[in-house]
């Protein structure tokens, strides 16, 4: 009924940012520039949590960093220490009580911040059982079953009572506990979201989803929370904790995060973002040669993987089209403007540098295909020649149910189609996907470390019961607000 | 360090309203209306929740009836039954978070919103066991304490597990319970706050807390929810079920109903609120009375109290003041502006209509006694030659632990004050206090049907831990949106 | 189409209200407590202009006064002299740019804030006059003209380009104008409108519509701003100015700023508002005495006549309801939503004080009927037994075109009913208006002094051409904000 | 005092943009989607009107288009006919009532819309004649003088009044006119700014800034509006006048369009805006080549250059930065933040691409130097072993009178230093700026119709009297909303 094109929103959902720093007198301000870094992570909300060592405050609101807060915002949350979060839920609905992190307190522990980067795959199963105990759940996130497991009467030593809680979570997370004294960092055994330690010139202590948010703050980048790891920071310094034996830990880090989520300018999984990107375009190269005038990305992300394309197969590197920075808030179409139109609202073509020109138009990923179509359909009216497509990653296929927002495996464009069919519906002269080997190649670890369950099928985590994704938001509230 | 006199916040704060009907398509507009009729019982905030059978919509936010709900929330909301809220809550703060109804969903009953007028005297108590066995709050408000008695895994059966929870709580409550085919209406045992029953003239069923918001929605009073009652309302009518033995049910009616806090149009208790009060203004008049040109009332609530006294009397009853009805948004004085303007902000003297006459002036009663002694200082200065001021209730000695927020009783101006001192410091040439021997002559049950514990400190339910009202807000956590 | 039944708009629209007050540092806060003591003359917009002597600063906005102003803009504000307006605009539709005060600057003599009370009968001619002279509007104010007559470079002594500027002016006006070193007050030769000067403790001159906003800063009374009078008030003192001669002065007092307009605390053309309306009330008892129980005042404004009726009658003065102070924002009714119900909106009828009783029921006046036969109906559903109608002025059947904005004469109930028909269509037992003689004798200058023309039709300032009040809105163009 | 540190702004102020469109049943989408498009040109404030043949409304407000207008407003202005205006006001403050299009009526035209994009030169002279005549000026934009112009009596034909208009005005201006029946479009006879007309496939004529509007909108490119030109587009189609002689008009369009302004997408003054500033780049890299590892454009404007730099000199284009595009409301950073954090807001070096290579870093112009300072800082604290700067314009030295907002001459870093002092002071190992003759080699007329006055201090407008660009916004006027 409507179209619902919204200007500003990316058609595949980033899931969530982390942001933690201990002992830095601006730790409201630095937390705001990191979530500020990684705010291609989630753009539906932000939150921040300090502490004076005693008391938490939080701040926590619907919108862009720099929509949420402002320098009064900051004022109030000044602490020596703070936690971020931004967020788009993959569970959970976008009600303003999913803002994260959230804040509790418990006559047991006091009170404590979570912010969670991740999915469980049980969270159903949990919530249900512990609502048939008596607990009482106010929100639709799956973040909300970590909270309950924490408040359980598990045992009075805070590290053993976190085991007991992670013990009992299965799924991708990076956790960030804020508790008045000790701030807490968490990554599973799977390690399939980054998280990472940095130090800053002053000697503070900082967590982050990626590396840019550590540049952001001018720390040093120390080493990665290794999967299945708990790190306590508190004025004592760093203290790590194994929560799995090491033969629990089996590395499946997101792959997607190297295709699409992370910032080129981060290292993620021990290699830089950029870098890798333009391995894969390179591969592509090799995989793909074909005759052309210009390597042209799809922008803004493919410009990494068209950048070593153009590289490897010695063919120049293009603009094709320029973008508008300047989304401002999410804006709806109406349903009388005609599509195509719509999907033009963020890019204006050079026609000039396009016509009469045999292109290799680089693109990261493709999950709908109607972004690209759309995108490809400029260039075409604009007289290119030829349009050689090259995919820098494998045909999606699959669910990912660790934190990644695809649409229903129905709606994906390589669902049910062949390469040809997708060649024909996208208006291309040529298709080629970059092999899973060749996405592999481009990556250090290609023994397994990676999780490509979105392209391959093989998901790291064993699902054991039937899942259901969406469950915890398909209940019978509807609050607005 | 600074003034905070905010313009519209009345000196004593007033507890909640509520209100349900079943089976109306009007249901929210509805009780919209009713709601705004009972804004006196509260004007932090306002909510209402509706259901289709099935499903159980939400909206609350800050603020007043008018300004909380628009043409489109309340089209949201459209659906055959409902139940709304408008709260100053006693114990817990003033976040967003504690807006009610609560509305909540458990896979052992389902959904349910949930409404309270009252005070609970053992939510603290409760609250430390639940969290010790596990449980997670997220409000400051004692109501939520409710939610998690309701939550427990009790009976099957709807009827014993409210029973269950019933049980378990001591205090003040009227309680409206929105399960999705059923409404339930339930007061104490002690029936300390009011809730009546009406039917509309197309036969839906409605409660409400006043009967002024019976009338508003053009509903027939029909009777009130008794002690100890617990009401179902759903499609095959009404029915009843005591949850105590009759001689559990002790009625204790909160008096400060019938003095200050009830709309004059409604009946509560059984009576009409002008009528009672005009009878204490004729007793006032027969304990004190005085030679004087007019009966001038202390605007808006002595009005009642004072035409008694004026008939008494035989003194003519005159206006003093004009008062200011456009209140808009609170507004904090700055410092810098003289107190004794803050406190004249809403009201013009008619100057010759006072000056060199002498006045009984009637107040409804006195909690601190700055605003009465503001509003009498500018009779004073418009010349008026004689000031006695006759208070048509006893002085507030004690704290209420049944929903009225009373400031520390070290704040009360009767606290440790005589009657002259009081006078002297009003600055007045009489005073009296009317008797609680007279106050109970004004009321039709002046044998024990009354609680008067706030002037006589007679508490009707036993207060048998160490008791803090305001345990739930002190805590470690700082939330501001 | 829809039934745009508001909760709080008035039925007959207020104009405007003005205050000024010179060299006192809270300027800015004063004017503030005086517009809030002037609410009821426009609650449409307010504005303040302050000046340190050289510049001038501003700050309006639509709402009420106490949510248009924050203690920051407030602040923004500070200097030692202001002037201040609260309006509803009878020419010129609600857009923003219509707010008042003006504020421009000129090469020739600065800059000046206007603040505008009344309304210009020759508008339209003059705008017409001055656009066929090249020059441009940007508002559909009748304030904009003389916006323009005072930037005709017609004398460059400050006194005589005033005097050159009200030469041209024809109706009703008071007008404020801030010039950096100079207040200037001015009362039109019939001084229709209300207009006063007070000082303070501190010997700050303050100008204002009425007196109450005098005794809202704690300043004193001193005279009236006279017909045809301009005050220059400076840091020398105060210094008046006739701009007309003395034959030229035929005083038309508004007799509706007695009886509606005006606050009851009030003195307005040297009397007080409050002990007029009593005396109306009185005359209406002699004119047309009745046998009753009580008598009722329709709220707010009625209870000033209705005290007297009850005085000369004997018969008790009793309250027939209770009505809402919680009004905030405007808030527009579905049409859905039942008429009956949405008239019944502001008021609770006390049934047990109605309930087979004969009232004699006082209104101020009455101008469609609708919102009177409402109320009234309202009364006898909650079983009356007799109801009599006393109106405490004549019937309205004229417009006006010195700033009340009565509605279309087609609209008015009085204007082709005779008073049985009325009777009959408010659904009263018996119907007696005040008579004009009545109403004239109630004030004390009844030898011509007083504009009676709504009631009388006639009209005390000649409208020469073929004039039409609403010209100025019906415009090409149409602003939204 | 304050670091005033924003986020979002550019540190050179775009000036205008503009757009129009005759005769499209979607008109004001089409307007929104075009201003959309042209958003890189203002981001202060953004206003659409739009006619149905007889009456113009109008809806404009600060912020992004996307913030300014939603579905609703768009409906609301749903008309055959529309202007729209994104702004940064050159001379004018950023009040609410300069926002553009203005709007006005009057009785010898009618209503009008007026839209401008340039800067008037005698502005100031005019305005000050005008209000020695009794003018009224309510805005400190120079283009009320172009409405006071307008509203002269000057002649009844169009035609001949905006002859008469044009007559009057110096400086730099593309006007956009809405009468009710007619759409005029006039450019300066220098074509300082740049100005098209394009056709939609339905045959509506459009008017644009600039030609990446046209696309947007799926219109065809016509031709420029000429230098002194007047194009009106009504319902019997397009029809031109020419407003000077042929020997008047003598071209000087804005060199700085083709370096910073237009959108690469763009043609402006006949050329493709990328492969100009692509020329330039190669101009550069013959100008001053050196030895590196790679090329990198400083983000985001410097892309295009760099490409060229990059292709002519064979050196690999590389990317060293990423940039936020979630940039959101403009956000102040607070004093106590490290100016360095501040500075990096944007951007996050891409490390591992930079460390210990050899970069040529392209800008395409330096204004103040501090952002880019900033920013070859950030490539320096990552690794960078040489920096060679190379700029793709010529140094800044003079002012610009005709529309672009460079700030005072002494804040130019390249006002008294020589290019030794400016590279020690960027703190890089060499530095080049293109000079004058290089950039005009690479844009197509280098035969003198170009403006280059802002390098070059040559002013192709006779500046006549003393001019003081900032006169109109030194007032005795403060009005905040």
């Amino acid at each position: 009924m409507r179209a619902q094109t919204s200007v500003s929103q990316p058609s595949v959902k980033h899931h969530c940012g982390l942001f933690g720093i201990h002992g830095d007198p601006q730790a409201a301000w630095l937390t705001f520039l990191a979530l500020h870094a990684q705010q291609h992570r989630g753009q539906e909300a932000a939150g921040i949590c300090s502490t004076d060592g005693q008391q938490i405050k939080r701040y926590a609101a619907p919108g862009l960093v720099t929509e949420v807060f402002s320098e009064r915002t900051l004022a109030n949350l000044e602490n020596p220490t703070a936690i971020g979060h931004v967020r788009y839920s993959t569970t959970g609905a976008s009600h303003k009580t999913n803002n994260q992190p959230f804040l509790i307190q418990n006559n047991q522990f006091g009170a404590v911040a979570i912010a969670h980067n991740g999915n469980l795959i049980n969270a159903d199963l949990l919530r249900k059982k512990f609502e048939e105990a008596g607990a009482v759940f106010t929100t639709t996130s799956d973040t909300e079953v970590i909270v309950h497991l924490l408040a359980q009467p598990s045992d009075d030593n805070l590290e053993r009572r976190l085991i007991w809680m992670l013990d009992h979570l299965q799924g991708a997370y990076c956790l960030l506990l804020l508790f008045p004294e000790t701030l807490v960092a968490i990554r599973d055994p799977y390690g399939i979201r980054p998280l990472c330690i940095g130090r800053t010139k002053d000697g503070a202590y900082t967590v982050a989803s990626e590396t840019c948010a550590l540049d952001r703050v001018g720390a040093e980048y120390l080493r990665d929370v290794e999967p299945g790891e708990m790190v306590f920071i508190d004025r004592d310094g760093l203290r790590s904790r194994k929560f799995v034996t090491e033969s629990a830990v089996t590395p499946a880090h997101c792959i997607f995060e190297q295709v699409y989520f992370a910032d080129p300018a981060s290292n993620v999984f021990g290699e830089n973002v950029h870098l890798v990107r333009k391995r894969m375009g390179a591969e592509l190269a090799r995989e793909a040669p074909i005759e052309a005038d210009a390597v042209v990305p799809i922008p803004t992300c493919a410009v990494c993987p068209a950048l070593g394309y153009a590289r490897e197969s010695g063919i120049p590197f293009e603009r094709g089209y320029t973008t508008s920075h300047y989304v401002g808030r999410s804006f709806i179409m109406p349903d009388q403007v005609n599509r195509d139109l719509a999907v033009k609202m963020k890019l204006n073509v050079i026609e000039d540098n396009v016509r009469g020109r045999r292109l290799v138009v680089v693109e990261d990923s493709v999950v709908r295909g109607t972004t690209t179509r759309g995108k490809i359909g400029a260039l075409r009216e604009a007289g290119a020649s030829e349009i050689h497509l090259r995919v820098a990653s494998a045909p999606i296929r699959h669910p990912c149910y660790y934190g990644i927002d695809f649409p229903d495996p129905a709606k994906l464009i390589a669902n049910d189609r062949s390469v040809d069919e997708i060649r024909d519906y996208l208006g291309v002269d040529s298709l080629h996907y970059l092999s899973l080997e060749g996405m592999l190649r481009a990556v250090k670890h290609d023994d397994g470390h990676y999780c490509t369950a979105c392209f391959s099928g093989k998901y790291p985590v064993p699902v054991t019961h039937q899942f259901d994704k969406y469950s915890l938001d398909r209940r019978q509230l509807v609050m607005f607000d």
